[in-house]
């Protein structure tokens, strides 16, 4: 039995907090977001001692019609640097590339070039020979790189040890263990990244964890899989994220012991903006439908359009879910 | 340390869910549930397969005005026998009896005469000595009990072993660790309950648990005290209970792999009932205000006050607690 890293008073200087609210967040709103939103937000998460901030996708705009989104589906350099200059702060700026979504051979600047720190390729596990080649080309270019291997809850344990293996050979920085499902319970999340943590022994690579909240363990699955390893960490403001959302930031600035952390700042920005988006009609966060998806294993859409029709026949939506199982 | 007892997929007929939603729930609408509500919950429960009803606290009527209150702080015979009847049903019923707060030597009939089969004695930590002898009194009258031991999280380790030697020399049948502010994290609940399963062992005293929701950990605490040997659950149904609520019966009900417990008629019952308490302007539940009171491990009172008040000003309240730490 793996032991744990530390306990409950414990700093641990290689945890890593990265607050993805315009990216998973983004899911919810089409990414409209104001750019007073992204701006206090950034001026929040710098205050607090967030360690990475997510802008959101760097879609194809050939694949995806720029007049249909927000502009943080496409994340262009000059759109965060309107947010953000040269960031002059500790905080690294990131954004995400979906293998299969972008064009990451003609749309990423050399480093030296960008405010982007870090690029988080996100693919699904029999996409991993693409994230590879991905990963190789955005560590060319300077960035830190992540592959985050969603929906691991229906991968089986063989693809998961290849997947391992063969990111382990790569120049990625941190391989992540994504719960895009909120299937998991403590005990899965905490087996699973046990292996996480074993492949990459030695390697120098971190383990991250991204969760959601279908069956109301975002938090306690994240804070889990923390103890036994995991280092890099996925919130959001007040879970705000697809569906059932995700880990909130506030439980793990409350939780985390590192004096860097401050939970004050982002009360604050919840007052002023969340609570505006919540009444702006913007809905996300654990609800019975989420939690059937979580209980069956499979993705969120059918839940995610009973909450869009505001349905409330959760009786009737559960046996439609098991006679389509 | 100690092996978990069994796995994800086990069935454990040592398990007995026990709903507490009239008592738990009751602290939110001041027990005024209708007849039709409490009945339509009995016969879902019994639908449901769950083990134990808690129906209320049986409070003093000489310090309680019964005119200010729902029946169900009181909890007489022929109120629970209006329900249930005869209660020919495989599931048992139980109330609460708070030390202090209950007439205890006049207000309980012999088992045989009463449709009762539980008494849940509810105390703090120095009320030990009294709950023995309410124990050892419900005991002779032929009831099943438990001792629960509130606000533990509050309980120095010396003080905790202490109850637990006295109790386990009891004729209790059930110990409960009861994480009254919600500020227990798995981490301390696991340790905590392999404390009280430890103290019990070779007694044939079962270890119960009950959550609240402060750190969106009911659920997860649950199941992780559970997996350690915890038998007796309590759950409500949505987690409709004080402040943040408790462990959501929905959520066990799903989880559990006994073919017995069904989730599809709690589903009906939650449509009909429960939105229309939510309505009505019933409020319970995971936020902000709840975390703060869990991080600061003290009695969720003031942030009742501020839900109460409508309040949103999370920053301002974060700081006054701090201020009166």
């Amino acid at each position: 039995m793996t032991v744990r890293k530390g306990n409950l008073m414990s700093v641990r200087d290689d945890i890593k907090l990265l607050d993805a609210t315009i990216r998973d967040g983004g899911l919810c709103n089409n990414f409209e977001f104001s750019d007073e939103f992204v701006k206090e937000l950034y001026k929040t998460n710098v205050k607090s001692g967030i360690d990475y901030m997510e802008f959101g996708y760097r879609a194809s705009k050939a694949m995806f019609d720029e007049s249909e989104f927000g502009k943080w589906k496409f994340c262009k350099e000059e759109d965060i640097r309107a947010i953000v200059g040269d960031n002059p702060s500790d905080m690294k700026i990131a954004v995400m590339a979906d293998v299969g979504r972008c064009d990451y051979k003609t749309d990423f600047l050399p480093k030296s070039e960008s405010v982007i720190d870090m690029v988080r390729v996100a693919c699904y596990i029999h996409q991993i020979p693409t994230a590879v080649e991905m990963i190789e080309h955005f560590h060319a270019l300077g960035y830190e790189t992540t592959c985050n291997i969603m929906a691991v809850s229906q991968a089986n344990t063989d693809q998961i040890t290849q997947a391992l293996d063969m990111l382990c050979s790569t120049s990625v920085d941190v391989i992540y263990l994504v719960d895009s499902y909120g299937s998991l319970y403590p005990e899965n999340a905490s087996e699973l990244s046990k292996t996480y943590i074993a492949a990459a022994e030695n390697t120098g690579k971190k383990i991250g964890f991204h969760a959601h909240n279908n069956l109301n363990l975002a938090f306690a699955n994240t804070i889990e899989t923390m103890s036994y390893g995991v280092s890099f960490l996925d919130a959001t403001v007040q879970g705000m994220g697809r569906g059932a959302g995700n880990c909130p930031m506030e439980l793990l600035l409350g939780f985390l012991k590192n004096p860097k952390y401050n939970l004050y700042h982002l009360l604050k920005f919840i007052e002023k903006y969340m609570l505006m988006l919540r009444e702006e009609g913007v809905v996300w966060g654990y609800d019975l439908q989420y939690m059937f998806t979580g209980f069956l294993n499979r993705h969120p859409r059918e839940a995610i359009d009973f909450t869009s029709k505001d349905r409330k026949d959760y009786s009737e939506f559960y046996k439609s879910l098991l006679e389509n199982y």
